[in-house]
C-alpha cells in the first residue's frame, strides 16, 4: 500500500461548484476535509488511493458548495415575522416595528430571536451571517449554540433602547461585548451605526475611530429611500453618500446596505473607494424603495453581496431565494438576459459576501486551506431534472428545500435537513409563547 | 345520537383559507369532502356532532387551502430546464429552444416532459394548469395518469411541427383531442393561438370563431417584448393588442400572458373588455423583458392569475414563489408597499386563474359544493415562526417546501410530500436519458 493521509472525513458528490474559479464545476470529486479545514478537492477515484479517512459520506446527485453568506441580517427579527405586513417603510417602523421592539427588547427576545434564525438559516445552507441588532452578545451566544459563523455588528445608534442610552454606551457595551467573544473562531465584528438619519456626524466620527483602529468593517444602512436622501438633503445639503465620504467613512472596510438609490456618481464612488455592497432585493421590494442597480454595481466593478435583511421585511431568511431574485431583477431591470448569469449570482451569495467582511481568506469558496463550510445540495428529485448545468440549476431552480447536509468548520450541523446543533421543536414552543405576548400587544 | 351526516373525509387544521371570501380565515375549523366536492367547512367542535367520517385527518400547525391554478405552462418544457440560461429571448428561442424542440418534439417527449411537470406541481401545490404545447394529447394523457387537473391548450401557430403543417391542421387535430378527450371530469380545454407575431389574421380569425362557437376560452401570448410590439407597428401598423381587438378576440374569454408592456389606454381596453392576465414575472424577468404594471392592471378591474411559465424560463414550475414575486414586484414597481397585500395574492393564485379559465364555479376557492382541490400547507416548522397571520404567512413566507398533503377532487393525490400518483423515481430516470440524448445534440 503507498503513503495514504489519513483525514476526518471525505464526501464524494456529483458535483463539487468551488465558486473559486468562477464558473468551475468538477464532476465526481470529493472534497476532503481535516482539521474543520478542506484538506484536498479531487477526482474520487484519485482519493481511493491519496487518503484514507474516519468518515465517508457517498452523495449521488448532490452538489457540494461553499456555505452562502447571508450579508445583511437582524436575526432576532424571526419574532416579528409577519407582524406588521404590506405597510410603508415609515408606517412599518414608526407604527409597529418600533413600539413593538421598544417594549419588548432584551436579552432574551434576542436570544429566542436568534436561535429561530440560526435553525432557519442553517437548514437553508447558510453557514455565516453578518448582524446589525441590540443585545449583539445574546446573537452571539445564539450562534455560538448553533455552531454556526456570526459577524456580530456593534451596534450604535443615536437613540435609547433597553441595549444602550446613547452613542458612546452603544460603542462601550459593543466593545465590551467584542472584548468576550473575540477569540472565538466562529465571531467576527463589524462596526453596525444604524443608518445615515440615525446617527450624527459626531457619532459616525467616533465608529470610524474605532473601525479604524480595530480594522473592523463598517455595516451601515445607506440609501434605502428616497425620504433618507431628501431630509440628508434638507439637513445636511448633501446626499447621505457624500456626507460619509466626508467623514472619511467609505472605503474597502465599509458596506453599504440596500444602496437602492445610486447615481452613476455615486455608483462610481462606491467602485473608486473599494466598498461593498449588502443587496437585500425582497426587502427593498416589500417596503415599496425599489430595486438597486446591482447589474450597474457590478460591471463598475463593486463587490455585490446578498443579505435577506430581518424576517420583519422580508419574511424568509432564504439565501437560495434571494440570490434568484437578485439575478433575475438585474436582468429585468437592466433589460439584459446575460446580466448577472448563474455563476456570477453563486458567487455574490457565497465569496463576495465573504469579501465583504474580510473574511475571503477563510471562507466564501471551497479550496483547500479554508474553512470547510459546505452545502450538500441534493438535485436528485424530479423537480431538480434534467440538469445540463449544476451551476445553472443551483440559481435558478434549488431551493433552500433541496439542502440536506451542512458543515461549518468541518462539524456537521444539519444532516438529512434536520438541525443537529439546535433543539428545533423547543424553539417552535418559544416562538408560540413569543407570538403571544407580543400580539396581545 | 343526534342525526348525522356520513361522509368520505374529514381534515381538521389550525386554520381554513377559503379565498372566498377574501381575507377570511377559519380558525380550528374542518374541512368535510365526499363524492369528490367540498360538502362543508365548520368549526371542528361542531364536526363532531353533525358529521359520521370513513376517515378523518388531523392536522395541527396547518393551513388548508385551494390548490393552485398555474395560468400559464408549458409543461413539457420541463425537459428543457436550464438548458440555455441567461440568454435573450430570440437568441434563447431562435438558436436553443426551437432547434431543441424541432428535434426532439415527439408524442413522448411530451408525455415524459409534462409527467414531470405534473409531480413537481403536485407537490408544490398545484391542482390546474392551463398549458399550451405541441402534443396536448400527451400533455393531457399526462395529467390523467397524475390524477391533476389542466386546462389543454389547442395549439395554433403558422409554423410546422411535429404534431401539424399548418393552422388548419393544428385546429383540426386540437378538435380529435377535443372530442377525445372532452368528457373527462378534469379535463378542459382553451383555444391557444401562439402569439400576435406568429399567427396571421386569418389564423386568428378561425381561432376566434371556434373559441365562440364551442365557448372556450382563449389563451395567447400577449405583449411579451418591446421586439414584438415594434414588429407589429411596421407590419399591421398597429400594437398587438388593437390588432387583437380589431379582430374580435379580446373579451372575457381572453387570457392574456404576460402583458408586459401595456399603455394605459390598453390597461382600460382589457379591463372594458373583461380580459384576464396571466402574469409570469420570473419569466418575464428572467428574459429581461420587465415587469408587468400589475398593481395597475388590478386597479383597473383586471382579473390577473399567476403563471411559472415553462421550465425553460423560470426554472421552477413553483406557484408559491410565483406569487410572492408578484405581490413584491407590485410594490417595488409602484411604489406602495400595500399594493397587493397577501389576501390579494393569495387570490391571483387560485381564484382569479380558476376565474380566467371560466372554472371558478368549480374551483379556485374552499367553498361548500366546489371541488375539494385542497392543499395541506404545514406552518408548523422554525421557519414559519411565529405565525401572526396566517395569509401573510402562506404568500411571503411559505415555500412550496411546506405542502404536506394535495387533494385533486377529493383523492388524494400527494402525501406527506410524496406523489401517489406518479411514480418518481422512474421519472427522474426518463429525464436522465433525455438529458443524455438532448445534450449529445
Amino acid at each position: 500500500m503507498r503513503n495514504q493521509t489519513v483525514v476526518d472525513l471525505r464526501i464524494d458528490a456529483d458535483w463539487v461548484i468551488p465558486v473559486e474559479p468562477a464558473g468551475k464545476v468538477f464532476a465526481q470529486h470529493s472534497v476532503i476535509v481535516g482539521e474543520g479545514r478542506i484538506q484536498d478537492i479531487l477526482p474520487s477515484h484519485e482519493a481511493d488511493v491519496r487518503y484514507l479517512f474516519r468518515e465517508r459520506l457517498r452523495l449521488p446527485g448532490h452538489v457540494l458548495m461553499p456555505g452562502l453568506v447571508n450579508l445583511h441580517t437582524h436575526a432576532a427579527m424571526t419574532l416579528l415575522r409577519g407582524f406588521a405586513d404590506d405597510l410603508p417603510l415609515m408606517t412599518w417602523l414608526n407604527d409597529h416595528i418600533w413600539p413593538a421592539e421598544g417594549r419588548w427588547m432584551s436579552h432574551g427576545f434576542v436570544m429566542d430571536g436568534s436561535r429561530l434564525a440560526c435553525v432557519e438559516m442553517l437548514k437553508g445552507g447558510v453557514t455565516c451571517f453578518n448582524d446589525m441588532y441590540f443585545f449583539p452578545d445574546a446573537t452571539i451566544e445564539a450562534a455560538l449554540e448553533a455552531k454556526m459563523r456570526v459577524a456580530a455588528g456593534i451596534i450604535v445608534i443615536d437613540f435609547p433602547s433597553a441595549w444602550a442610552a446613547d452613542p458612546d454606551g452603544y460603542l462601550l457595551k459593543g466593545m465590551e461585548v467584542r472584548d468576550a467573544y473575540r477569540h472565538q473562531p466562529l465571531v467576527s465584528f463589524c462596526l453596525a451605526p444604524h443608518a445615515p438619519y440615525s446617527c450624527a456626524d459626531k457619532t459616525l466620527e467616533k465608529v470610524q475611530t474605532y473601525a479604524a483602529q480595530l480594522d473592523l468593517p463598517i455595516h451601515m444602512h445607506v440609501h434605502e429611500t428616497h425620504d433618507e436622501i431628501h431630509k440628508s438633503l434638507e439637513t445636511h445639503k448633501v446626499r447621505p453618500l457624500e456626507r460619509l465620504h466626508g467623514l472619511g467613512l467609505l472605503g474597502p472596510q465599509f458596506v453599504a446596505v440596500h444602496a437602492v438609490h445610486l447615481t452613476n456618481e455615486e455608483i462610481v464612488l462606491l467602485a473608486e473607494q473599494g466598498c461593498h455592497v449588502a443587496h437585500c432585493p425582497t426587502s427593498n421590494l416589500k417596503l415599496a424603495n425599489g430595486v438597486a442597480p446591482k447589474a450597474r454595481l457590478l460591471d463598475a466593478g463593486v463587490n455585490v453581496g446578498v443579505g435577506t435583511d430581518g424576517a420583519a421585511s422580508n419574511n424568509r431568511l432564504d439565501v437560495f431565494e434571494e440570490t434568484r431574485l437578485a439575478a433575475l431583477l438585474a436582468k429585468g431591470v437592466s433589460g439584459r438576459a446575460d446580466a448577472v448569469p448563474a455563476p456570477a449570482a453563486l458567487a455574490m451569495a457565497t465569496l463576495n459576501g465573504a469579501r465583504a467582511l474580510g473574511l475571503d481568506s477563510e471562507i466564501g469558496s471551497l479550496v483547500p486551506g479554508k474553512q470547510a463550510d459546505i452545502v450538500a445540495v441534493d438535485l436528485s428529485g424530479a423537480a431538480m431534472q434534467p440538469c445540463y448545468d449544476p451551476i445553472s440549476q443551483l440559481v435558478y431552480c434549488a431551493g433552500r428545500e433541496q439542502v440536506r447536509h451542512v458543515w461549518v468548520a468541518g462539524e456537521m450541523v444539519v444532516k438529512d435537513g434536520r438541525c443537529l446543533s439546535l433543539d428545533e421543536a423547543h424553539l417552535v414552543r418559544h416562538a408560540h409563547q413569543w407570538r403571544e405576548r407580543i400580539a396581545a400587544g
